[in-house]
């Protein structure tokens, strides 16, 4: 049923991008609820719960995907806190950044690379708060 | 030493790639040898040999980004298999290709696909012949 | 209900892209038969099935999409015939891709008109049999 | 002759681009004022001085393309008005933004949704000091 | 006058194009002729008649960027003869193709120097010929 | 060797880029300092330091791309003021700007001209300066 799909996808996408997920969906809410509501039924309800792939894999299919497209930064920002989230560490992150310089070019690599600066810069913050 | 990154990168190569990955480089001897050489030496000398990210992972990212590239199918193919080679399962390669058509789109999915679908077969048409 | 989207997209599907669309659904069913329902449920279910936009001027905006992207030629065959389907005539389907050339290039452009020219071609030989 | 190429462009850009465009036209006349020249002979003075397409229709397929472009949010804030002032709703504008999810992924949809957002707020503070 | 452009655009293609550009317009007469005067009038007619920057740079530029958008392989056949016909060597779009793996990534490269492989081979048959 | 590389990559950053390039790496020290160092090595240790295409053309070719590309802003940036530094004319840079409306759209073109017109008014307050 529909309220399962968007149940199971908002649990899934707290799980994995946690606030600024919420954030993304938030933002949505005056301009185009439907799209937020797409956003958590499709990727999340659907796609990331799906027992093929685990998440911490599909979340380096993400940052690495986001890199390469150019002009995702500001889902990149979501995706690269995502993948901390999940699992993966700094390194592994800034390796499939780098890896996507053959890929997608040292634009795109720079570009991201740029981000994953100010994600781990935040998180730092955040860290020396509590 | 120049030599050891080439060595380095033509291993890496042949482990991930195999004969896909081969066939690549003998194709620029004739016009464009140097393309051949950086392709060996900093993709895979350089960046695929290094330690912080293990070797499905990368196959991982690299699937998702060539999908989401959309006009790189050919590379695409060779490093589906690349993906079979290092562990990567069927199943898995097709997980990633469907997240995709939340990233880059349902064609850039879609076209995908139809190369997963060439190479599966041409593996299994292979498997009968043994 | 899951099968309400289901049936509601795959009626839309037919009503739009007719034949093509099916066989897009129909060469999947061997390799990612849920990728086949996705694309039924979440384009067509969903997406297609909204109210807020007639369904010429969704097509209008599929063709134009598709051809600004480069990469997505197999999906531009089976929208132009889904914008004829729809109502959109062979002259406002040449106007969108010549319009094209202002915001993707004239390769995308051109490389469109290389494919409506295809699919218009197809029309007539099938029309001649009748 | 040159000059009806030209005065027939204008006078279409300011039809649908309004102050939006003449900006843009403006912010060229000290670096390349035949950038501009062309931008208002070429789309305007030629493309959407076709009679092929109504202006409605070709707005529907310029916001659609700049949105799956990904790398043309200035334009696409130009033509978001562009569309308003011939004759789309904004709800239009809205679905046609979501359709692109399909199309181009999530990242493009969301961040031409960001745009339509600041470009409705933009409209509606203009509103209130009248 | 609108006939001049058209006079001076036709005679630029045929100076860099040649016969491969000529084919181009062609194809498109009977199914957008329009399309093929805008692309005589406005590449060819406006900006490849520009005195502000030699034909050489100007063939030297477009392969970088048909190489780099990694759809337009069609339009980059027609220009890698256009490069060799105003003066460029075969060594030169070699380099540049190389050159274009560190912006665009290696697939575009190697699927740039597929096209040009293609080209050179052909005009050496063309030359036996003679 | 390696450290050959590496330092023929460095004084080829500085004669072209100058500072820019410079700021580049020493963004990437505390993030990841691999890829500056893969920057120095790769694009301008192997790409640049090859005799078959001068500087200036190369430049030339790097901006175009970087043009057409539509996500590499930042980048062209840097490279704007490389063509400058290796003897291209802002009248030339502004030219292979205009050419990419024919190639990527004007879109991409308008945006890179807002660069270009950054970059020289940033040089023309140093000129002050001095």
């Amino acid at each position: 049923m529909e309220e399962e799909r968007y149940k199971r996808g908002w649990e899934k996408l707290k799980q994995i991008d946690g606030e600024a997920g919420e954030k993304v969906i938030d933002s949505l809410k005056d301009i185009a609820p439907d799209l937020g509501k797409y956003t958590i039924e499709f990727p999340f309800g659907d796609v990331y719960s799906r027992p093929g792939l685990d998440l911490k894999s599909r979340e380096i299919a993400t940052v690495a995907a986001l890199t390469a497209l150019g002009h995702a930064l500001p889902q990149l920002k979501v995706h690269i806190n995502g993948a901390l989230n999940v699992g993966c560490t700094r390194e592994e992150i800034i390796e499939i950044i780098i890896q996507m310089a053959v890929y997608a070019g040292f634009p795109a690599a720079l570009n991201a690379m740029s981000i994953a600066k100010e994600v781990f810069e935040a998180r730092d913050r955040n860290r020396l708060k509590e």
